[in-house]
């Protein structure tokens, strides 16, 4: 069914418009009088409609039934990715957001090679919720994650810590695996943090075990910044039960 | 430690020889003597060994220990996808590779848009196998996972379900869960497959299921034909305890 997302306060009890990009979308659709659709806010809550009316630039809708959304993960998995070179943050964005991330946190480590000034941050921010908002669209979601910039480790890593886990991926730890860690004590919220292209230095690992994150490996193959953290989060859709 | 590829002939058992693109790549990254490099026959078996001589277009070496590979997944995983769209097979090769697969076999299915005809398929392979070969290097694996392309659907469900495990990832599928599937029983081969950008048709569905594949979900999110196969795949080697 297409779904349609709104901010939270278009989501009306009974009847709903849907203007401007969502009215485009229709139209390029060719949805008609009686045919259904899912109207969803973005943040859990959604609305089955019939249409009423399409007129140009506006569709109206009457809503049959106000839902939480169905496709949301159990677990709120945040994934911090550590800033990365061209297209990878987006790929980690669009793939994190069919996967269910809850959210996508990008972040400066020691050998980042590229972290985007604060003139260019505003527009790319706009440009990574775009792809995160189309994602969601696609891939069925009734929320669409918010991607969040982060100007320092130190703050990646008190961010991260907050969550009932919070892991940190490193290519020479041998002895903790990430099933270890999740199989130990209950969780709703996550924190799955990688590094840059160069991977983290030392001292970054030390600092994110005193700031309470587990360290953990994703196997013996060295897997690239854009691959680990899409690997780590299926792993944990899979390890909670999500299929 | 820098990895080379040789053939199996080429491992040989005291001293090896570095030439063509191997030497090439010595060259580039300055290898010197004494340097200690890995040299792996890309069928899982490899050697330690120390450079003893740099020349132009020839590096020779000594062997110090042949070992198994470490790197390499307990489980071996088919990844079946179906012929795609423009770059996305060649995405799946290189993720797939690092994640471990022990082969990626590529298949036409009903909705595929895109299949290369027997001229360009030639000329496709050999690139596909080039990127199997770079991401194994890269990622530290023993084994180069060779790249297979199929006639037909149904000769990609017999390969299939050759194997102590056969799943197929199908969008409508609610009820069985990949978790169900693989905690059924010991395995050490697995097939994991998945449809095009259009999806598999319920026809072809019901095809794999006559042919032994069990039907599977990968939760309740549309994940693109890109993501399917790498998100089963992470969580096998989850689940087969590889992290």
């Amino acid at each position: 069914m297409t779904r349609f997302f709104v901010t939270p306060e278009e989501l009306l009890p009974e009847f709903l418009v849907l203007t401007g990009e969502n009215a485009q979308h229709a139209k390029v659709l060719r949805l008609k009088e009686g045919e259904e659709v899912l109207v969803c806010d973005g943040e859990g809550r959604e609305c089955l409609c019939a249409i009423s009316d399409v007129s140009p630039g506006q569709v109206s809708l009457v809503v049959k039934k106000r839902q939480e959304s169905e496709s949301e993960a159990r677990v709120k998995a945040s994934v911090y990715m550590a800033f990365s070179k061209g297209d990878k943050l987006e790929h980690v964005i669009q793939k994190a957001t069919e996967l269910g991330a809850f959210e996508i946190v990008a972040f400066p480590s020691a050998r980042c090679v590229s972290r985007p000034d604060d003139k260019s941050l505003k527009k790319k921010l706009e440009r990574w919720q775009k792809i995160a908002a189309s994602a969601a669209e696609q891939s069925g979601r009734g929320r669409i994650p918010e991607v969040i910039t982060l100007n320092s480790y130190k703050e990646a890593l008190a961010r991260a810590a907050q969550a009932d886990k919070a892991i940190l991926f490193y290519e020479n730890e041998r002895a903790t695996t990430l099933r270890m860690a999740l199989e130990t004590g209950e969780y709703s919220t996550i924190s799955l943090l990688t590094g840059p292209e160069g991977g983290l230095e030392e001292k970054e690992v030390a600092q994110a075990q005193e700031a309470g994150l587990q360290v953990c490996t994703l196997g013996k193959r060295i897997l690239r910044c854009e691959t680990a953290p899409l690997c780590a989060l299926s792993a944990v859709m899979y390890a909670s039960g999500e299929f």
